[in-house]
């Protein structure tokens, strides 16, 4: 997604190997943490839908610890990729450390309701 | 809106009376400074369609504080109101001073954006 913000600064953390087709998680999961993809593609879907397809160092997953609900959509990766866990308490951490941090998952969240609303 | 969370700590600010049927602000409209509602009914609207109906001690108007955009929709009070801006400053201030501020505001985020991709 052009002009999404960059999370390269939680790559650090212990990267997981998914590969083409591998569904990352379901709608209606319930959900502890988000992810950072490192390497790779990743597709949002609801249903036949596809709401995104994320490349390097965006998230996705952040959604469910915000408002500590189940996944609202599926996420699959579409190549080979690398994604870095990040915990509600790693997130709540960056959130209460670095309003940098906090003022970038909101942007993602705007873009994201932008498109929504356009698409509606 | 149920479960929306509640901005009452922002009610301090210099509150602006508005008459059932003002528009606050109109899709495209520069912006700088988003809004508490303190008492009265706002609805923010994408042509002829109800975005959301926002009551007391939420807010409306921050996605264009938050990615620096113009306004992605029109805010209209649908009773006589009173709202209380905040300006960039603020907001950024209280996004670096009270964590909890952030995650309310990405709570918000996050519930608009659900509703979204659902009404898709």
């Amino acid at each position: 997604m052009a002009g999404a913000p960059d999370f390269s600064i939680l790559s650090s953390g212990n990267a997981t190997a998914v590969k083409a087709g591998d569904v990352i998680f379901r709608e209606g999961d319930a959900a502890d943490e988000m992810y950072v993809i490192k390497t790779g593609t990743v597709e949002i879907r609801m249903g036949n839908r596809v709401l995104e397809k994320l490349g390097e160092n965006t998230i996705f997953g952040e959604m469910a610890l915000i408002d500590n609900s189940r996944r609202s959509a599926d996420a699959v990766a579409v190549t080979d990729a690398t994604i870095i866990p990040v915990t509600e308490k790693q997130f709540l951490w960056m959130v209460s450390q670095t309003p940098f941090f906090a003022l970038k998952v909101m942007r993602v969240l705007a873009q994201r309701l932008r498109a929504a609303n356009t698409a509606i």
